[in-house]
């Protein structure tokens, strides 16, 4: 097969690829991460390049104007090379890794960890031993696991096989004075290895495993240091956005799941490796890992299929996955190191929520709290020390771009920040690195549709009015627009610009959110007002503007004392599960306390989602702050 | 370096060899089992063969006569080959498999595990889960668990990660109806597999690692039932008899422990590979194993150097080893299958007496039982629902032949029965196999000393008496000797003797067994009446006369009626070990529970010993039936 050069700009790396193969393969092959949100079908438009050289023969092009596809703009996934080729790709269509939040490590005085005897799931223990005497002549073993008891208080301890054969040897040289290293397994306590005391350090891994973003804390488990944090985009992204995408492309013929579980398993290598090298730690130092992900993305890195978690009744495999080994799994750290993921609780609420409540420390506290994450998805939590409700449902993806043409993460050049003039004449916009507008980011989303309804440009309903008399305001290609920013002021080339469809997009993912609230308080009988605390987790969650969001509906008017944000909960919540044994049994306790409400069965949340509909809602006394 | 060519007859196997290497050597390259009671260091003799053709050069003759070098004989260990050579080995210089006791697999019908529910370590269960709903969305692996749980008891149950993969798709082609492989682990139970319902047979093994012989039951899974069993001479007896001397192997140079191991595991292997081969089963059948040894066998098996079990204060590496997979140790069946060894108690009282006294059940009955096993060495226990103690003894070498120029093991030719007529005139024999005489075993000793004693020819302490008039008694090269077998009457061309010293070989043997009976009794302050039950195990112990080991002073004298056989209870207790899971919690109770008296602490075993070097004993009204 003849093959062909692919050289990316503005990064100016060359590959070669076999004729017939796309340009989105010569991209992943070049390490450039490209957006896909489609999964590579060709509809979403996100992974457009600009042919500068060269042929390619195109498939299609989704949602491409005929301005882009004038000025060669293709869509990576759906051209295969004629010849050799020479290709821009914008600033949008990459999966960029510096803004993936990363000052999460920073270790706050409040961590539970600090005031427990901290355990970690692998740990040195020194240890003095009795020799023996003809009164005493207990084996060895006996007499380590007896020492070991008695230091730790653990009672289930079993000793590697492996260790046994210099077991006598190591005690008598050391003269009983020794270190046992223990590996905390699924219930038991593993003696791995026996050394004379010693100070090498040991490190282990705390990983978020998110749809979009994957973060890495490196962490000396002797002193409970994290010495460092990486994150970046998860490498799956080029399979699409969402998890529902993910699903398909793994059931998408022999290769999809194989696909998808190296992807992931690579960014977090290419991560741990990074942090690894500038602490100069060799990965075998590495020996354990403890991993938070949804249940989706904990089915991927596990190599199993996740298929039955999109269809009724929509049952993962597995909940609460054993330990595996990282050789098995393909972790670059230590083969012998177990790896453990959190546990979930059903297939839409995961080891990532469990992580996250077990952070907030709402299943120990009186106080009744709500706990939403908005990642991809909305999940939450509702409830404290005596019961706890958990929900799902599908409202990240639009606040992150899905569905919303100019939509995109909070990269350079994102709108974040929207006001708009009485009427809509005028629009003032703050975006990410104050560069040039390119697209809008969630937080953008929010304030955009809190001004529109605030200048009266669209109705309750998400409308546009009759009243706008603005050049803003005309019909595009999809219906009437909004024209949020001029192309003379972007830098991109093209009005930026929102239309119903999109407007009704948003709608309905803040209403499903707010929908699944009101379901979760109805069910146990509560008002919104009942609510004492509410802890906003994951990374799209530190930029919004509260207010807004309670303008908008998207959250309940309550006062904005009561609202915090946790950040990445799901990393601290490993990061706590990996170094303390009282996490770890709360983290147990907690997944199993924890009540599933599927909102697709009953017609509470449908109801509900209806009601939601509007902005803020259609009874205007849940939002007494709210000006209408 | 030159090489040379070694036939061995009759057996007509050639072999090469590199000049320098010993004619022993060349035997373990022929495979042909030879003894080597004193591990190769020109001693013991039992390596004898006779050069026919070639020339070999001879560090040294060791015990052979005159008579024995001119025809040629030399010891093996001692001869290098000069040339190519013809050479024969004599019968009584080898270790023959067809003696060893493979009758035992006949299961009782007052097998507990009968009337247990049997819970093999590996076990197939069939389960019906039920079918996941939009209101029991639990994932499947929970589904699983709880199916198990309900059908076992067992609360826990782990899941092999690699199970996981598989189990959506078996789950639901089965239509809910599956069956789990459960594996048995430390303390908890491990699903290793989910199938279709099936009825392929699975298989383990119950092996008894005996210092001398090596027993292996296979044993159908399902059906509980043992297929085949076989049994040979332990391959590591080339290096020694007895446990001190392979523990002095193990330690001579880097080579030693491998050498022990790889013999002892290519000794199972061999006899694991003859029964699948018989009942056409391939080794990936065979799911566990579950062994019973001695301390010094366990650790060997394993691996693990005993040293530290032979200095003072003789402690074991692990007397309750983990289970190891059979890839690890290089045990020839399913390489993830677990393999089990009992747990011992302390370094001369092994995980074969815990099978032992685990299958006389008399750990859970009132009567005060006392349980002998006679094998290479003496180990007893004795006692009770209540408490056991337990104590060893160097007793068995001398009744199996060692140190006694003419003993040998149960083989073709063995005098196994004596009568000497009053004043030693006349002697008559019966041998194993009617064969002609070629040495004398174990219950031909204990007939022979008894024999002597009744006749006259000895006195209490073992000294020849003035009184005989018969050339039978005459001064032979090491000493007074009595002649047992006329040189034309026997099968191998030399007079078969015993000479004073080796009668007091023997006399301190039994006296030792008696005399750690004796310690025992008297810990718990009880007389020799207050034993209800003997229970006499091991190989040695189905072929000797109890009347004449009461007659010698071995035994207790007490009622015939109270003694009983037992066979070889280290391979049925593994069996019962191996498939049930009540007779799991016994062992590990029952090892827990015994007390473990060190003979060489303290004087009482000292007096009782002394006192025991008389026929039958010092204190004669501790056998009134023998007549003096």
């Amino acid at each position: 097969m003849p093959e062909h050069a692919v050289r990316f700009l503005p990064d100016d790396v060359t590959v070669t690829v076999t004729e017939g193969e796309s340009l989105l393969v010569a991209a992943v092959k070049a390490d450039i991460p490209i957006r896909g949100s489609c999964g590579g079908k060709g509809t979403c438009g996100r992974c457009r390049m600009t042919v500068r050289e060269g042929r390619v023969r195109s498939a299609g092009y989704g949602k491409l104007t005929a301005e882009e596809i004038a000025e060669g703009s293709v869509l990576a996934c759906q051209s295969v090379l004629e010849t050799d080729v020479l290709v821009e790709v914008p600033p949008e269509s990459r999966l960029a890794a510096h803004q993936v939040e990363q000052a999460e490590g920073v270790i706050e005085d409040s961590d539970p960890c600090r005031h427990d005897t901290c355990e970690p799931l692998y740990r040195r223990v020194e240890l003095i031993l009795s020799p023996p005497t003809l009164d005493d002549p207990r084996d060895d073993a006996s007499r380590l696991k007896t020492a070991i008891r008695q230091a730790t208080g653990l009672e289930a301890v079993d000793l590697d096989p492996e260790i046994l054969p210099a077991l006598p040897r190591v005690l008598r040289e050391q003269n009983w004075r020794i270190a046992a290293l223990l590996e905390e397994g699924d219930r038991r306590t593993r003696v791995v290895a026996v050394t004379g005391p010693g100070e090498e350090p040991l490190y282990g891994l705390a990983v978020d495993i998110g749809t979009t973003t994957v973060v890495v804390h490196l962490i000396e488990l002797g002193t409970m240091t994290t010495v460092g944090v990486r994150g970046t985009y998860n490498g799956q992204a080029v399979y699409g956005d969402d998890v529902i995408s993910r699903i398909m492309h793994a059931g998408d013929g022999e290769n999809g799941l194989p696909q998808l579980q190296s992807s992931v398993m690579a960014t977090i290598n290419d991560l741990t490796a990074e942090l690894l090298r500038e602490k100069g730690i060799t990965p075998s130092d590495v020996k354990v890992a403890m991993c938070a992900g949804n249940t989706t993305m904990t089915h991927l890195f596990l190599g199993i299929d996740p298929g039955y978690i999109r269809l009724e009744p929509y049952t993962p495999t597995v909940n609460e996955p054993p330990p595996v080994r990282a050789g098995r799994l393909g972790l670059a750290i230590h083969p012998r190191a177990l790896v453990h993921c959190l546990p979930g609780i059903a297939s839409y609420v995961g080891g990532d929520i469990t992580a996250g409540a077990l952070y907030t420390g709402m299943a120990r506290e009186e106080a009744l709290t709500l706990f939403v994450d908005i990642g991809t998805n909305g999940e939450m939590v509702l409830g404290h020390q005596e019961w706890l409700v958990a929900c799902s449902c599908s409202a990240g993806p639009a606040f992150e771009g899905s569905g919303i043409k100019f939509g995109m993460r909070a990269m350079d050049g994102a709108i974040e920040r929207v006001a708009v003039s009485k009427g809509g004449g005028r629009v003032e916009v703050a975006t990410v690195g104050s560069m040039p507008p390119v697209g809008i980011c969630g937080s953008g989303l929010i304030d955009m549709l809190s001004a529109l309804r605030r200048a009266g440009v669209i109705d309750r309903s998400g409308q546009f009015t009759a009243e706008p008399d603005t050049p803003r305001v005309r019909d595009g290609e999809d219906g009437r627009e909004f024209v949020l920013v001029w192309r003379d002021r972007t830098g991109r080339g093209t009005d930026i610009t929102i239309n119903e469809a999109e407007i009704k997009n948003l709608i309905r993912a803040k209403g499903a959110v707010f929908a699944a609230i009101r379901t979760m308080l109805s069910m146990v009988g509560l008002p919104v007002e009942a609510i004492e605390r509410i802890i906003i987790a994951g990374g799209f969650g530190r930029y919004i503007n509260i207010r807004e969001a309670i303008n908008i509906g998207l959250l309940p008017d309550l006062p904005l004392e009561k609202y915090s944000y946790v950040g990445n909960s799901s990393v601290k919540g490993a990061r706590l599960v990996l170094l303390s044994r009282k996490a770890r049994e709360q983290a147990r306790e907690l997944a199993g306390k924890m009540t599933y409400l599927e909102l697709s069965v009953g017609n509470d949340f449908f109801d509900e989602f209806v009601s939601a509909l509007f902005l803020p809602h259609t009874d205007m006394t849940l939002f007494p702050s709210v000006q209408d």
